[in-house]
């Protein structure tokens, strides 16, 4: 069984990501996600720069949100990020956002990202051997 | 059968919304939804601040697009945003990103708006009579 | 004398805030400065809410920035915040950006604010007394 | 004398550059500045690609905004952007914008960029060749 990978940050909302409504703007909880997978390259070795140092970008082909309560100005989010295992030759995560201060859950999301080689933005058909090598060092290839 | 409603804009890419890697950082695509929804909104009777007006804020509940291309500085992007009618008490639009200088299929996405009533932020289970009004005038009824 | 009074606080360089140069774009040095500003008010009871609570918002009517390095993506900036006293009925900070890594000086720069009343938004042409009372407890009153 | 150059472009506000008090958030008219010096680069052939091409990249390295009135979502903003001929080897614009429905001035401002050679980053001490032909060719030599 596939050992569940996961991590936890912390986001505090600026004052600019709010709306005329007082509440922050649905299209900036894309960055919070961006800043969770920040956190989980981060804590599990694997950064975005980590992956460039391999030669690999890697687009963020698919993105999805569901919205379930508002948050404001002050308000601090918990993200939480989860590597979701796929066969095919991408990356997964889904992402919990939480209110920090009453634990409620504010919204629900996923990403999906592949593998483009950095010199010639080849889509790469099969996992690059170092993101093999880090699944089975994080005990996600079986 | 009801009539197709859409509009087209198009979105100049600024600058300060290409990335490092050269290319429009994916959580922009967000912005030119919304600037798609607008230009609809202005061709059809049905802006954000219209409905204000009428009583109601309209926060996405919902969103989610996916990549097919990438957009660089300097580029002009058209949106295509499209209204799916549906029963329940909310509005979803769907989008189709082209790059304009070559007609590519760039994204396609979709987002689903809810009614909440202005002053006491009270979800509508069914849609506002000015709301039934719209969709009559424009065919949306049936 | 007056008390010199400032704070210090720590800012990550998020990957879309780094423009095709791969350097971050200028424009987001205003939301480094607000990230201080608001660590300032944090530390030293001057938050943008302890104010909006007193019935009183401080629109930003003056910003200034002189950029000495660049910053990438990855790199963390330490934002240092001084607080400027003033005879007129504004708010003065001046900042000073660091990469941390090195301790280089990457930017200077400054903001003043206005206090309008938060109901009628009338401009205040002196000092509002919860201001007042906070210079006095600040030593910066004489 | 020198002739004076200058453009003007129409940017629409957004609703998401809005903050909570419904006003444009104050960073953001470093984008409209932006917007107004591409519009100039459009209109005059100077545009950040056109300086690309010859080799160099022209970051800010000094900004400053005067904010007179609010902007809010909805408003059309006029970015008037002129040039500002100078000895030294810099690129120097000030700006003012305006409310298109009332012509009130909103904001001043200015910005300064200087060359750097694209490929090693070096900066120029005197005026590349292709710019000193632009200020000829535009009447900003003498």
């Amino acid at each position: 069984m596939k050992k569940e990978l996961s991590s936890k940050t912390e986001v505090l909302v600026r004052f600019n990501e709010a709306d005329p409504l007082g509440i922050v703007w649905h299209g900036h909880y894309i960055r919070y996600f961006e800043d969770g997978r920040e956190a989980f390259g981060n804590l599990h070795g694997l950064c975005y720069l980590d992956v460039f140092k391999q030669g690999f970008v890697i687009p963020v082909v698919s993105v999805q949100c569901d919205y379930k309560r508002s948050l404001r100005y002050g308000d601090t989010v918990i993200v939480e990020t989860k590597y979701i295992p796929t066969e095919a030759a991408k990356m997964k995560f889904t992402y919990r956002l939480f209110k920090a201060a009453t634990g409620e859950l504010v919204a629900t999301g996923s990403s999906v990202q592949v593998f483009l080689s950095k010199d010639d933005s080849v889509l790469q058909m099969s996992n690059p051997s170092f993101f093999e090598d880090w699944k089975k060092q994080h005990g996600q290839d079986q």
